[in-house]
């Protein structure tokens, strides 16, 4: 019921600046399209084929070509204008094994997975005391004659949150731990998993180096294994771990995306970009990350072309490669395309499983703004509340542009129960909700659509590259996922 | 509120009968238990003690004979009158490590577990074409053509219940698929995992295998994955799995039940027994399967211990030997003291979780009935109603003593997540609700006592030697664990 009178609300609020936005036919598309999209099980469709065919796709992998030969089919299958690929190059990592046991003072053997990009234990493993700390700031605070020689474990809890807000404080013991705990001559380092599930998986992930920089072996433990890690330490006796991991940092790796377009009629190149990243991580079956976003855009600009007549701007459809191990797929399209940057009418990307979409945010010029507020409109009767007019890039993929002032909407998804299995071995096809993903793709296809047939330019370039966007594209931040 | 209401209706109907059972000291006795256990957390310390120092505990392994040193060592410290051990011989298993993929029309891997007793495959594995099944029934009734050289699936979900009623039903695939699959000359059984957990997690469990009948390999997929391989197989080419599992199937291994007593003031030769299982599964640390079963009776022996007179009859903690992998424990206990059996007043065994109890039942003599119609009035504040007269065995462990005519009482708990978690490397001590598990010692304190003090014998021996007895404790059925 909220979001009717919120809806109604909202209508009354701006209906003088923006009523006059879109005719009443390219509305009626809107409605048609959003109907048709709650109808339609295409989007979980996509997705399933995805995860059940190929499964994960860590960039690098045998897996990874498969799905770029599966995306390329699949568009082409579905009578895009043009579907093609261009190419991203990165370093590839690969695992091959991890084990974490309890040595002391009793016998267990622990649920863990390495980091990504952690280099292998040497020969015969690490064993050694560990040394526990609340989160990486304590670690980086310890002298390091505390640290030296041992074994860090950083037990910091992730908080649950609809926006996902309690995963970027806690992540950052997973992406910055291995260097802070190496400049201590640290042997290896343990954290508790960046996840919300008391089940007994294991969050895996990358982590960050800085060039020159050290790295020691680094693996995320279950929730319950860290629980249980904890109740040892505070029993008072030294506990010590054994770790195994066997990893390879591969050669350079040449993957694609994946684009697919239904092209403008009257301005064929300006673009509305629909992204999502077609690698996943090597565990699980990358359903709600990001197998869902490649449901949900793909089947929005699929519903578009077929339910609604050609828009006035091109709409593509992009699947990034290699975003988990570094947005790979997202910095070859910045630096391809960054001097043709206002020809991108608007970027969004869908990258947080496939709960609904509650909120439309948006950074754009001043003047298109209005525009955003009428399309929320027709978001509205699917429970989608105005946002901020945040500092948004529009997804991760889309980070390496947004320095470049990069006009961008966020779809925000709720994601409470998404850090429950997020990079982990139960992130399989059952965990998403057929009827919430619908609910995406309505809203991406009437986004998509009304982007389209805007009125104005929403201003990628010079009119958004504001000193706060570069700052957020290269962060202290880390990227959401 | 129902539970209040419900207590006040079974008083008025039976208050003339079994009113005068129990001493009004006895009475006063039973309700200060019921209240010291609700405020105690000994039973849930205990549970944790013993995963947090133990962890699983597979009969036969190093971590058994551990855990029957922490049970002596932990008894003892707790100042019972006796405490002892009996030795309990059985043939072990242990698993080295098992490995299922799909290999076409698609290559996956698929979370697994060998089901206990498995053979090993041969060197370099099982690879074959899949045949899948409805459930065990189909199976049997399959020509043997269909099945020859290929791996069987059996594909029957576990349904969820409270009383854990559709873990009958299902688990027959895991006990006896192995053998009904090896007569029609497959390679291998997989089947999906008989738990309600959409979460990827195996379960494994023992199978049971008549002498001289011919095994082959087994495992149980996770849910998450059953559902893929049902996807593949439902697009219509032919899947098949590569399947390797290293198992040993060890010599004759003889652990301990332990026993512990509060010996009785008037009739010390006549017992209460409560029973829970040391023993568990190689993954997980047992905690809800059996450790809080350990705790739950512990805990209130000792409460009766501490705020009670000493009990009329004695009260015996009676901590099972390798009752995952076929009774054992329990078959060691009946086999040396049958000829003694009408000396146990009564027994009930906690081994299904540590989910709140809502109902008693019990199998007695007819005139010991009213006296656990009795029981369960000071039972009814803690929401436990009056269940039937059941031909209970009491608990997995007392149903080889059961064919000789044991008076057994059931502690029903709700079980309606117990299979989420059960036999899984998913249960650990942070699924278990110490306000819950309270509830639990509570109910058992209150039992123990009454039974102990109960003006009439339950009837144990020739006075429920019925045929149906018998029947039970052979059984068609499975055991519940």
């Amino acid at each position: 019921m909220n979001r009717f009178v919120f809806g109604a609300f909202a209508m009354a609020l701006s209906a003088g600046s923006a009523a006059q936005s879109f005719s009443p036919a390219d509305l009626e598309t809107a409605r048609e399209l959003r109907e048709r999209s709650l109808e339609s099980g295409l989007g979980y469709e996509i997705t399933a084929d995805l995860t059940t065919r190929i499964g994960n796709r860590l960039a690098g992998s045998e897996n990874d070509a498969r799905a770029v030969d599966w995306a390329v089919a699949t568009l082409k299958a579905m009578g895009f204008d043009r579907v093609w690929t261009e190419p991203a190059t990165f370093p590839a990592w690969s695992r091959e094994l991890e084990s974490i046991a309890i040595t002391a003072p009793v016998s267990q053997q622990l649920v863990s997975l390495a980091i990504g990009f952690s280099p292998p234990t040497p020969d015969g493993g690490i064993e050694a005391e560990v040394v526990m700390f609340d989160n990486l700031a304590d670690l980086e605070a310890a002298p390091a004659e505390a640290v030296e020689g041992k074994i860090v474990f950083i037990r910091q809890r992730m908080q649950r949150a609809r926006d996902g807000s309690g995963y970027g404080p806690t992540v950052r013991a997973r992406s910055r731990g291995s260097m802070v705990a190496a400049e201590k001559d640290a042997l290896a380092l343990v954290i508790r998993s960046v996840g919300t599930s008391t089940n007994r998986f294991a969050h895996t992930g990358a982590m960050r180096f800085d060039a020159g920089s050290r790295r020691i072996p680094a693996a995320a433990i279950s929730n319950p294994d860290a629980d249980q890690l904890e109740r040892l330490i505070a029993m008072g006796e030294p506990v010590r771990l054994e770790i195994e991991i066997s990893a390879q940092i591969n050669e350079t790796y040449t993957s694609q995306n994946v684009f697919a377009e239904i092209t403008g009629s009257e301005q064929p190149d300006r673009i509305v970009a629909l992204g999502a990243h077609l690698d996943s991580w090597d565990v699980g079956t990358g359903a709600l990350d990001d197998g869902a976003g490649v449901g949900i855009v793909t089947a929005a600009a699929r519903l578009i072309a077929e339910h609604a007549p050609r828009p006035k701007r091109s709409i593509q459809v992009m699947l990034f490669a290699a975003e988990e191990i570094g947005l790979w797929g997202g910095r070859a399209w910045a630096d391809r395309y960054n001097e043709e940057i206002e020809k991108i009418q608007v970027a969004a990307e869908s990258d947080f499983g496939a709960g609904p979409i509650y909120e439309i945010s948006a950074r754009v010029a001043d003047d298109a703004w209005p525009v955003i507020e009428a399309i929320q409109r027709e978001l509205a009767p699917l429970g989608i509340a105005l946002g901020d007019r945040s500092r948004t890039a529009g997804g991760p993929d889309f980070i390496p542009m947004s320095r470049y002032g990069l006009a961008a909407a966020a779809l925000q998804q709720d994601g409470t129960n998404y850090f429950d299995y997020h990079h982990t071995i139960n992130d399989t096809l059952d965990k998403i909700d057929p009827e919430e993903m619908a609910q995406n793709v309505a809203a991406y296809a009437v986004f998509a659509w009304l982007a389209a047939q805007a009125p104005v330019d929403f201003g990628s370039g010079e009119k958004l590259l504001a000193e706060e966007a570069v700052a957020d594209a290269e962060g202290g931040e880390e990227p959401s996922d």
